[in-house]
């Protein structure tokens, strides 16, 4: 593949999209996911592809559960109409006018780890996992130099391991998954719980009835407030736990921190994970910790590579919520 | 390689030997482990294989950290003497009269794991965790049907994953890790420290001052028995919680549950691990949980192994107690 690709990283609130040339980034647009349903967000996907210049292949980063093969996107719940099956990679050519085959697919949590291994952080490393810390937790896990998605494509689905048994309740049911302590939705839940129990916090104040963004627990915790400390240090032990259990179980060189939250709370946080992991790993060689390089567009990133590299046809591409 | 060969199972209380001709266990032969210390060792080992006959070549498992490409125990905490480094492999070859490449040397959880994979309850699965509840709890992951080392040798070491943060001490010094609550040598330890606090319990009248065998558990499960049974449970929620996070990491197809303690315990212990895991996992696809199908015998085996299949080389093939 000579000419120039596009990536898009298609997301619950924004589609990314970034123009590639050989290496290097050669434009990027950007605008909000829209809420009218699958004909809106094929529209969206590809108004952000035609704004970068033409190209001749497009990778796309989904979130969900995706069938990298056919091109499918099973069930994403954080995108309006797509609880069934949308063929966003067949539609997106069509609307484009590309080859069917010249539009590629996968998880956006996938590709935005394969970035990553590629191009950021993880760059020459063969044994990696690549946590991101945003709205939820997800990760992608690289062994040999490959991404490992698993026979069912349940690979790196770290966010819902159990951290504490029994304890808070996740986004997706269970109780005390990584995600519960982690995710900034569950921060927000909890801080909101807390507060409504009569606690007094910096983040209500910074956004009233508004989201609590991944900037807002930042300042709050920059301001020393009570409640945002506590619960990123509950987070921070969870990802802990969590990150010394990977290593033991599959014995991993580095670790990759991204995602919104990580990237906000910046170095002390992921200096403070990579304490409590390397304190719960009772193991003599533990793995660097390390931050993202490439931020939020990593997914378009990656979503590109999918067309670069030709990553396709792997066993089992699908991937969950 | 057309001859027969030996596999031997270096264990802390006993030296396991088998002679395997083709795919067949042609004969066996078993002794005490020597606490004399590593001279002491090496003469029973090379007894052992004596015992079984005239064979071209040995394969050797041992505890602790192995050096498998130099065929030296690094360190095995469970073996008089072997605090610093033996060249087992280069001593026992030289004993037997064996050129030093026809003895190979590595991790006997490894080799066990080994086992069951090509031979026992996981014959035929790709991605694989083997487990095995003695004394410690070890586990070997076959991942792409090959056994997963590890760059350091520390892949697979889930006794040592957090199941519960700050929870009951370790052999090895953390807290709340898996072998405190599964392994049969931490249940001795909290029935003894239970007891001297004033719970009755058969397991005591059982055995006396003697050790706690696997079977005592089992008797004292069996005989309604409340510390056991409380202390079991719990066994089985630390497996459920540490194979369910393996699952979410890696993607499994199947978990072979072996040793002494898993094997006493028998069929329902088995299945009350895979409820307790399944009920964990929040993935609509689970692998089966099984019981091993070698036994004691699946060290040994496993051994054979290294030799008839001629499994070296591989970068990092190093592992921890």
């Amino acid at each position: 593949m000579s000419g120039a690709v596009a990536g898009v990283d298609l997301g619950g609130t924004k589609v990314q999209a970034v123009r590639v040339e050989g290496c290097e980034v050669a434009g990027q647009s950007r605008r909000s996911t829209p809420a009218g349903g699958p004909d809106d967000v094929v529209a969206a996907v590809v108004a952000c592809v035609r704004e970068v210049g033409e190209v001749e292949a497009v990778g796309l980063g989904a979130p969900g559960m995706v069938d990298a093969d056919a091109g499918v996107v099973l069930a994403a719940p954080n995108l309006v109409g797509f609880d069934r099956p949308v063929e966003l990679a067949a539609r997106v050519a069509m609307a484009l006018g590309l080859d069917r085959e010249r539009v590629s697919l996968d998880n956006d949590v996938n590709v935005a780890a394969l970035a990553e291994h590629r191009l950021g952080a993880g760059r020459g490393v063969d044994d990696l996992l690549v946590v991101f810390v945003g709205t939820g937790v997800g990760a992608g896990l690289v062994l040999d130099g490959q991404l490992r998605r698993g026979r069912h494509g349940f690979a790196g689905e770290l966010g819902h391991t159990t951290v504490v048994d029994g304890g808070r309740r996740c986004g997706c049911g269970g109780l005390g998954h990584l995600e519960a302590y982690a995710g900034r939705g569950a921060l927000e839940r909890e801080a909101r719980e807390r507060a409504a129990a009569g606690t007094r916090t910096r983040l209500v104040e910074l956004v009233g009835e508004g989201r609590m963004k991944s900037k807002t627990f930042a300042r709050a915790v920059s301001e020393g407030d009570e409640l945002a400390v506590a619960l990123v240090e509950e987070a921070v032990v969870a990802l802990g736990i969590a990150l010394a259990n990977v290593h033991l179980t599959v014995d991993l060189q580095r670790i990759v921190l991204g995602g919104g939250l990580a990237d906000r709370l910046g170095d002390p946080f992921v200096t403070r994970v990579a304490t409590a992991s390397s304190a719960r790993s009772a193991l003599p060689t533990v793995p660097d910790i390390v931050p993202g390089e490439l931020g939020d567009l990593a997914g378009a990133r990656g979503a590109a590579l999918l067309v670069v590299e030709g990553v396709t046809g792997d066993p089992g591409r699908r991937s969950v919520p």
